[in-house]
């Protein structure tokens, strides 16, 4: 409960928790500053007109930039806020790791509403930066406005990547094998079951499901270790889900691809999950969902290589599939049988 | 007028303005991306999960982000897409000038309703574009999300500057003389014109007040010229207002200032203005406006090269003052009289 300052004499002033608008922009904003953390590489921090960073020489940069708003990119009944500041900090994180990108530095503009309690915008910083530093990222600057209506994050992240040396969705070749890591869909799945179950989600057997949607895990380490091993062609990270982001490989490479349905690792959460829903496993694990894993084309004679590279490291990396010669032709096969897989994501403007 | 799309039979089939919902996030975004124009020292262009830029190994890397609210950074009843996207630009290319940073690539966030017409998005990417292409810089990637209630767009700019040689808002010395480009306060100035004439304002002597707020120029020219004669010690960019950002480069600076009212330009506009709002000159052109014009603290052995480096490149700059010795003391002296100045900017959370 949040108690507001008094100016009546004889009553106690009291601001346990003071809103944007108790405390003004420029206090809200020397505040948040005054919390950002140590960060290499920066001449000029946050605080002047722009922050001044020195990169490596022998690196390209790689700049990725994505948007939360209240309601569709996270529900705040369901997430406090650090975790809905880590959650957009992987979101930018799996587009750096997707192009084998080290994360640097990033800058996060926020649309709040004046209501907004300060501590609360602060403890959303808080796991923005968290999840940053846990990658080796710093926030060098930032910009806050005032809202009415929904409220909304935006994080533009930096990285270094070697010269000529990005991974991209193009340049996969028929034959070359497609790999996951994480289990596909488990995001998705999760905000459907919030809506669906409401409260009861929570304590049930799907709360591993919920925490999976709330606390993704974006692979820059794994994607990094890759990288400098070699074998990985093409790569795309999974924030639309799994066929949509497949089709926009393909697309991208100009070829096909066929996933083997028996090929992915067991998810017996998402089994549940389907079976809650009513919906085949399917339908979850390559429709719509935000996980923020990558989707792999790695050369076939890379392959023991690149297993081993994800088994030293503990991150689970299914081979699911290969590309083909026939282009936007994605198709799942399960013995004899053969199906065409839709590639519709999210769309932000539809419903 | 718009005209929807019609599936009966028998009446033909118009969608002469579709919206975001019409097209589909992918599809508008597919659009939006095939509109960039080209750019220099990129590696892989927007479409991909991120994108990859080369940039001077002799250079560190300024970036700074900005972002526009409907209804609070912009009124979409005055100015039009075009213009909306073009002052975006301007308020992050200012923010570069004020490092004397010569821009080179930014990326936009999109925060847009559904029945939003996609033309009027196109056209305001354009006016971004197209003021971003005036300075040498290009758009290079973003990020469209739907919203309800206000629209906003979110800008973040990157700059090379020579390795050392970004100005910031702190260095600046008791006796270095401050100078400022353009005319301070029209844009504040201009928004209460607006708001308290209507449509009347936009016939009246004060369209060249209301032209001056929809169409800022930032002074990335002058800057670049500048920091390669030398002589700029401290440097600022009007965002706030006059008095707020000069009491933010006089914190920075552990320094005082003092401002004489005689030596600025003569701004008839502005004394309009004044006597159309029933207020006083000075409070129009100290107070919150976001002009994007330059505040400089100059060394006085560089004044007259400063000067004739403006008016080599027809930039009006007037020496209006000099930094002081009482750290935070900001005051206006006219013949014997001296009078504090406050230093309060807009404030996003109050009001």
């Amino acid at each position: 409960m949040r108690i507001r300052a008094q100016a009546s004499p004889g009553l106690r002033a009291i601001d346990v928790m003071p809103s944007l608008r108790d405390l003004g922009e420029v206090e809200a904003i020397r505040r948040l500053i005054a919390d950002f953390g140590p960060a290499a590489g920066v001449i000029v921090g946050a605080g002047d007109d722009a922050a001044v960073l020195r990169s490596d020489r022998n690196c390209d940069l790689a700049i990725t930039t994505d948007a939360f708003v209240e309601g569709r990119h996270y529900l705040a009944e369901w997430m406090t806020p650090a975790e809905i500041g880590a959650r957009l900090a992987a979101a930018n994180l799996s587009d750096l790791a997707a192009m084998a990108a080290r994360p640097c530095w990033a800058v996060v503009t926020m649309g709040v509403r004046a209501e907004r309690e300060f501590d609360e915008l602060l403890e959303l910083q808080r796991g923005l930066r968290a999840m940053l530093a846990a990658e080796g990222a710093a926030l060098v600057g930032g910009n806050l406005s005032g809202v009415e209506g929904l409220e909304w994050f935006s994080l533009t992240l930096l990285g270094e990547v070697a010269r000529g040396g990005a991974w991209t969705r193009a340049g996969g070749r028929p034959g070359d094998l497609l790999a996951v890591t994480g289990h596909p869909g488990r995001a998705g799945a999760a905000l459907q079951v919030a809506r669906k179950l409401g409260e009861r989600a929570r304590d049930s057997e799907l709360r591993a499901l919920i925490d999976a949607w709330r606390a993704p895990y974006p692979r820059i380490g794994l994607a990094l270790a890759l990288a400098a091993r070699g074998g990985v062609i093409a790569a795309i990270d999974l924030s639309d889900g799994l066929a949509g982001d497949l089709a926009k490989l393909c697309e991208a490479s100009g070829v096909g691809a066929e996933l083997d349905a028996r090929a992915f690792m067991a998810d017996p959460v998402l089994e549940q999950a389907a079976h809650a829903l009513g919906t085949a496993l399917e339908a979850l694990r390559y429709g719509p969902s935000d996980d923020y894993e990558l989707l792999l084309a790695v050369d076939p004679a890379q392959r023991e290589s690149c297993s081993r590279v994800a088994a030293e490291l503990g991150a689970p990396l299914a081979f699911i599939g290969r590309l083909t010669d026939a282009p936007g032709v994605v198709e799942e096969v399960s013995g004899r049988d053969r199906r065409p897989i839709s590639g519709a994501g999210f769309d932000h403007f539809s419903g």
